[in-house]
């Protein structure tokens, strides 16, 4: 198994903002400005991505496989190939339609596998039905699975060992990290135990430091669909750390959390502005009245989404070079 | 990737012992009798594999590599083949001197990949400390490793997808699924966060009834090493299920205990017993106090220890099946 440095230390970039430890003195948490970190690593990588074309390698290469004509997911792709275009990732989309069937769709990544300029590959979410996404997953190569949602990376992110790790997991991490806050027998909260996001995230809190992924020692519970109101908020009032990654607008309120926390928020959910007769993006927490009880509280939209995007093209830079070497 | 039923519904049997849901009206918690539950586990294989001989295929087989002369580690290995023996595996140890390489066990682990007539493959651990335990587990067949560590079987097992796992968390599992203890949104704790105990029962626990691996769907916290005592104690407090894999006599006693709980012992440490003068096994519960307040109880020894045993050889039958499919 291949554990260079190149993706060993997943996250080992320096805090860069609110990374004193934070005295909660004011009745106001500290926003998570997760738009002007992701800008910061995003010059990093730009000036990563400089360096290996200044070796006289070719830049790293993202393509994105597109199914169907979802306008949502459409988006998506764009926003990551906007990101790739300014770190100077080349970057391409393939777009199938609807009816495109599992094995076509399992030769085109198989193409792709083979095809020496991709580095990275993503197949965008949600798949028709008729597809069963993860045997897609499984189907990318390892190196290239810059989703890192194929079991054998999630075996190895699981592991604690060298992997390329899910992006939204990745960018809690960083966000987490960057923040300054303590982990390290803190108690943590993930709402939410899917296997692209809550699930890695518990991994992420409640793992050891000594591996590759750079775990947080945190006393984790994973509540989910069954954990029964009361017992929410029973959890949630001692969590020094919340990460709520359900899809379910107010579901953290202000009682339910403990003085102090820090609450980074991944829910999204298109909700009607009555104010403006038109749809909003909101997260899982009341952020008003949550900022009110909080240290650290992220913000929806502005949080962990530009953090998500900039975790891919790191992504692609470590799958660049794992393919070159 | 492969999911046909033969790794689907890894615990697909009825519950035997202890299976009406338990009134706690005495003071006195129903010892949950792993021996017992073994034995009639051990009858169901064995009449499993005669089906297989008598269909005309040979037995299954498994084979065991024992690198060094630690004691333990021989015995461990002998009660495993005793076990084969009474199933009708057909079974072989590989022994090798302490000094063996890395590469050199390697090679040995390719070549029983290669055998045909191997089913399933285990690594006796402790290995000596110039060999990476993980990359030797990452080197094992994914269809002949039984003893669930591959990266590759514990991402399809973290995914909820069919495959080899580890057989400590399957005899937890199957102890709580045959004991008839509700879990789908109680409150389960699990102490020790190993690779390959502690943290896929987490998963188990945690996890939803719809894939392969019928998880349990209990809100589910992991504490460590890293979790202060007081907290434990608070986690515990509220706890209807109590997986205990960490190895430290009376970690855990009675006044942590919810009263009805239920107990699963996975610790094992040699302790002096100073009527005897002479050494036993212990779990990481004060039984004889956590007794009267628990529900369900696991003894030390005759609680995990034999199920894992069993579920060893389920795990060999499985990887047969896969191998000759």
């Amino acid at each position: 198994m291949h554990r260079s440095n190149i993706l060993c230390r997943i996250t080992g970039v320096l805090k860069t903002s609110c990374s004193h430890r934070h005295q909660h003195t004011n009745t106001q948490a500290t926003i998570i400005d997760g738009k002007k970190i992701a800008n910061e690593i995003l010059k990093n990588l730009k000036a990563e991505v400089e360096d290996i074309v200044k070796a006289g390698k070719r830049a790293p290469c993202l393509t994105a496989i597109l199914v169907g004509d979802n306008a949502a997911s459409a988006t998506y792709v764009r926003n990551k190939m906007v990101a790739a275009k300014k770190v100077g990732i080349s970057s391409d989309t393939i777009r199938l339609p609807t009816e495109t069937s599992q094995d076509k769709l399992l030769e085109e990544v198989n193409k792709l596998n083979n095809d020496e300029k991709v580095d990275g590959i993503i197949v965008q979410l949600p798949l028709p039905k008729h597809i069963d996404e993860q045997k897609v997953f499984n189907s990318v190569l390892r190196t290239k699975d810059v989703d890192g949602f194929s079991a054998s990376n999630f075996g190895l992110f699981s592991l604690n060992m060298c992997a390329l790790a899910p992006a939204t997991p990745l960018a809690v991490h960083e966000l987490i990290l960057r923040t300054g806050i303590e982990t390290k027998g803190k108690n943590a909260v993930v709402c939410g135990r899917s296997k692209n996001v809550g699930l890695p995230i518990a991994m992420l809190l409640h793992s050891d430091t000594h591996g590759d992924i750079l775990g947080m020692d945190a006393t984790t519970t994973i509540c989910h669909r069954f954990t029964p109101p009361d017992q929410l908020t029973h959890y949630l009032q001692n969590a020094d750390i919340v990460v709520s990654a359900v899809g379910i607008p107010n579901l953290i309120q202000a009682h339910m959390v403990k003085k102090g926390a820090c609450i980074i928020d991944v829910g999204i959910s298109h909700v009607k502005d009555p104010s403006a007769n038109q749809f909003k993006l909101v997260g899982d927490v009341d952020f008003e009245n949550v900022s009110k009880v909080a240290s650290f509280i992220t913000p929806v939209p502005g949080g962990v989404g530009p953090m998500t995007v900039v975790m891919l093209m790191k992504n692609t830079i470590i799958a660049s070079r794992l393919n070159s070497s």
